[in-house]
């Protein structure tokens, strides 16, 4: 495969043109798409006009008037179209992070089993957050191998908490099987959708998924640090109540009643004010997937998948792929294993080749069909033969690490 | 007192110049900074920067480049400086609604005394989070009268929580006598200085204060539903650990292991990954207090209080004044009680003068002396005096209540 093949395939790509929908800097290969998105045309007079009109002309106002207040339930429900569920059952608020402790220490009330089960090595804030929450609420926390999960579910199973797409691997759960096999077992599962989102087709009402939370800042190029978004299925959602219980998740936020009482469905969920600056970035973020499917973007992902591994496995062997071929049995992005990934990354990243590093040795690549082409795929590939090839990498700059690594 | 007069201190006023540090609409007189502060010229700038240039340009590199992964212990240590705290004893993440959680529940577990002792009226969303919190972590929770506060604390009180500057009625607090009172019966105090940080001088060391959590988007003009910041002083930092055990909050965020190990110092309370854009806002809305000491800033808010109580006790005399006369005793906005005062607030701000209602009957107006001049206030008060003279409040429009009011 040449270059110039590359760019035949970009010729014939139906979804070439949505790369106009970002702003992307000359010359750059971005391939970390899945850890933070490009940022979107639209965004750039978005954010202007939120914050020069909207807070700063308009002011206390817009909170009516520019529709902020409503803004987590309408951002969910744009997200709710790309993950398959009902605009009702997604809202948008607070971290990842937070929103997994909202579900885990309102769901763990459902049953008295006594069992969290995860992954070890699931996404580590995962992990943390699940300690904290089973150490409150008196749940223990089980930590077993990938392999070992589904053998694991059993009659103690009160959740299990799973990442659909590993961060590292981009190994993909089955969420139908895993669902019902929990369900069988009359435990719930509560997926996290960070690497899945924006990058596979998700169908979580017909796959039986009950609970998920997912990162708005990767796939779906809501910005540094976005919102996060919650989703609880229908049925669910008048059985828990958040254990962060924020005004804006109160039935009436405005009446400044001293007792709780719950907002009837999603919005329960709801703690505090949004920050409405990177919620409003969210929000336009979304408009790049408008009038396209996510089977399609898929397709695309599975091709810049296929080349990538083909090219890197012919020129650059020394890379181990451990990310599965099979393409139901991953997500949108690529990972190797190099004793020096480290290095490698950082020497990629100057020439303007942007992966990145995932402790201890893993080179990890994301493919974003949005806005990456078949030639970037093809030039990223070629770079990194040329680092490997003459021990760029060795040299003493590439092994000095930074804040974040 | 006349609109001459007025304009003659406002002429004299040597903060007068920090009213060109923001973006002020033609017109507009804005007495609702104490619910959302008006946006800073800086912010303008900055926020085109970190999303065109460092999001746009940068992309994830700006998490070392931009310093963004330094930001909440950076801004944490400019707020230090408004409330009298020390640079490492103060943070900013995600909402006050959160910040309290994590304190409450950390804190919690210091003693197994059984009472969470907090006022009758707080400010709503401090209720409802404590309500969750003492459930969750066994604690009764215990609501008191603010005449009986005091003398409700005992022996069986683990945590008082107390909002410093009350949201309604201005009434504040001595921190000092409170935090001594409290913890002579072996108690901590946790205070909401979402009213007071930016409003009135802090003195968090020197009082005593052992907890705190605060607002960004009122006083501190950081945006709608900027991050807030939380404060723990330094001798009890090592002994809490926060509920939410989020990544950020990690001793080594990037060593992605599955065993939680809280960061040292005040980074333990950091959870997910922060909304970099609102909180590039907060800190750029910080430069307006460049050079300013809040003394100097308190001086004139009494002034602005003792002009504007005047001339509405003598022009609206219908309007009940409920904020302490006494400087000492409050903060820095003036609320008045009215049957109707929502309608009354509502044909001020069609007349370009924006407070906000309160329910059930309170019209409230602060008094931000960064960007205020006196002949802001007298107009307010001239405006209102017209309304209620003409009984124009009474037209059926300004009875239609928006999802916020």
């Amino acid at each position: 495969m040449t270059l110039d093949q590359a760019r035949a395939l970009d010729g014939r790509d139906r979804l070439a043109p949505l790369r106009d929908r970002f702003v992307i800097p000359d010359g750059l290969i971005y391939l970390d798409g899945n850890s933070l998105g490009m940022l979107p045309k639209a965004t750039v007079e978005r954010q202007r006009a939120v914050v020069e009109r909207e807070w700063g002309e308009r002011l206390i106002r817009s909170w009516n008037e520019a529709g902020w207040i409503e803004a987590p339930q309408r951002i969910g429900a744009r997200i709710a179209r790309l993950i398959g569920a009902k605009p009702h059952e997604v809202i948008v608020a607070d971290s990842t992070s937070v929103n997994l402790y909202k579900l885990l220490v309102s769901a763990a009330k459902l049953s008295g089993r006594r069992s969290l089960l995860t992954e070890a090595g699931n996404f580590h804030t995962d992990l943390h957050i699940a300690s904290g929450a089973a150490e409150l609420t008196g749940l223990r926390l089980d930590i077993a191998g990938r392999g070992e999960i589904e053998a694991r579910i059993g009659a103690d199973t009160n959740l299990l908490l799973l990442t659909h797409v590993h961060y590292k691997s981009a190994e993909r759960f089955d969420m139908a099987a895993v669902t019902a096999r929990a369900k069988d077992a009359g435990a719930i599962t509560i997926w996290d959708l960070s690497h899945s989102a924006g990058a596979v087709p998700l169908h979580l009402n017909r796959d039986g998924a009950e609970l998920a939370i997912g990162c708005g800042y990767k796939y779906l190029n809501g910005g540094p640090g976005a919102p996060a978004f919650l989703y609880v299925a229908e049925h669910l959602q008048e059985k828990l109540v958040s254990p962060l219980r924020g005004w804006m998740g109160h039935a009436a936020p405005f009446a400044f009643t001293d007792d709780y009482l719950p907002a009837p469905g999603i919005a329960r969920f709801l703690a505090g004010t949004p920050p409405m600056l990177s919620l409003a970035a969210l929000e336009s973020g979304l408009d790049a997937f408008d009038g396209v499917s996510m089977e399609a973007l898929w397709e695309k992902s599975i091709a810049l998948f296929d080349l990538f591994e083909r090219l890197m496995a012919e020129r650059c062997p020394e890379m181990e792929c451990i990310t599965p071929r099979t393409p139901d049995a991953r997500g949108s992005h690529i990972s190797f294993r190099h004793p020096h990934a480290f290095e490698i990354v950082q020497a990629l990243i100057e020439a303007d080749v942007i992966g990145d590093f995932r402790a201890p040795d893993v080179a990890r690549f994301g493919l974003t069909p949005l806005y990456l082409r078949f030639e970037d795929v093809w030039r990223a590939a070629d770079t990194c033969a040329g680092i490997l090839a003459t021990d760029r990498w060795r040299e003493p700059r590439f092994g000095v690490r930074g804040a974040v690594t």
